[in-house]
């Protein structure tokens, strides 16, 4: 029988509020098994971008990462963000490490191919190295992922962090039974998105459709529900959306997604 | 009979030069057997600080680490610096984790404890966690360890690099054979400071007395060497010293120290 693996991804709310972060990272730390965090950098990078006098690039509406603001995601991502949650969780007993993907190789991946924007040092997921992670592991450490990956040629690159968990879902699908939670401000996925108590317990692939066609999934909600049920067609076992009090076992309310 | 270990700190002088510290990182890929690599920042974090508008603060001539001067080590140490030679080290074949003292409970510190002086953030380290650096080395992984500590309660400090290199060899030198490498801007220790030709090739406990005694080893080589004694008086094999030629095992105009 496999092991089980959750992996969770938490949102840039959590990071920036420190009360809250210890919450979730509490709840993280309590979860039995093996388990992988990932992180982005929530405001602090565009903060720090503004002290350092970096202007945030947008072509037609989009974010471009420039030379300086890879710089910025891999002190903020990489470095700030990802050693204090580190240490934090270590102080929890949680045995983390914090990495990026270029990290024991955990994480390929190629410049986004220029079509009408170039979206500059953005990585696309080629191939997560399970051999690796899962070393780790075995080795009873738990693995904190920041939204970094890299081409093996020496390049980081900035990446989703919602795709980086399921990318890591998917890759270690093969050796465990994988557990994906995706926590946002919202307590999960809302019938009607201006009540917060119509949580939808559980959707699979048929009522997916049906809320698509009927309008309920939409804007925000679109990529977010695509990378899991992406996740799901590629054997994850199950994905959570949710708040982040869905960490906590006894809490119920939230969506399960299932194929 | 022990595996062999060998440990090599990198000056700030390579790591502010990227065609020096590529040229450094392909002979430390090139060295055999098990290996970590020790890095501070350069002249990185100091850039980074005077943009942000931080200024660094000094009491009787010493500098203190405040909040914000750590905030700006985790960045660059733990971050920026952190994951650029990480990712250069796997294009070049190293399986290479950029960690602090945080990562994996790798390295143990207080806050060095206020005499005339309050240091700030700064950690003198405790502890070294030989069994979880030892588990990933044989997992075939290379520790890169940036110039960060932790105090185990969610605290990272900053922590002279010098003083992690040795405290590293002296951890691990229960279970490995080390060999302790300080590259710096000078081929060795000098007879004559202002002659590159001088490197005195070889020093044990008796000559170091001598040269002690007649003032050839001063200023800046006196805590340099008292580190390198430190570790060899806790069972680290050797230390050598020069500038980072030495990792070309070609080359062997260097100073060896042993006791």
């Amino acid at each position: 029988m496999k092991q089980k693996l959750s992996i969770v991804k938490i949102g840039g709310n959590v990071i920036g509020d420190a009360t809250q972060l210890t919450h979730v990272l509490e709840l993280f730390s309590k979860m039995e098994g093996h388990k992988i965090l990932v992180h982005g950098g929530g405001k602090k990078a565009t903060e720090i971008s503004n002290q350092l006098g970096i202007q945030a690039k947008m072509v037609n509406g989009r974010r471009i990462t420039d030379a300086n603001s890879l710089d910025v995601a891999i002190m903020v991502y990489g470095g700030l963000v990802s050693k204090k949650v580190t240490s934090e969780l270590q102080y929890l007993g949680t045995n983390a490490i914090g990495m990026s993907g270029a990290d024991a190789n955990s994480i390929m991946a190629h410049k986004r191919p220029v079509t009408e924007v170039d979206f500059g040092w953005v990585g696309d997921v080629d191939n997560v190295n399970s051999s690796n992670i899962s070393k780790l592991l075995h080795a009873g450490f738990t693995p904190i992922f920041c939204a970094l990956t890299h081409d093996g040629k020496g390049q980081l690159f900035n990446t989703n962090a919602d795709t980086i968990a399921s990318e890591l879902a998917i890759g270690l699908s093969q050796e465990f039974e994988t557990k994906l939670y995706y926590c946002f401000e919202k307590k999960g996925v809302l019938r009607d998105v201006e009540d917060e108590d119509s949580v939808i317990p559980h959707i699979n692939s048929n009522s997916y459709q049906q809320l698509l066609e009927e309008g309920i999934i939409a804007d925000g909600m679109l990529p977010k529900m695509h990378n899991c049920f992406h996740a799901l067609q590629n054997k994850v076992n199950q994905v959570c959306i949710g708040d982040s009090t869905m960490l906590d076992n006894t809490n119920t309310n939230y969506t399960i997604l299932t194929l």
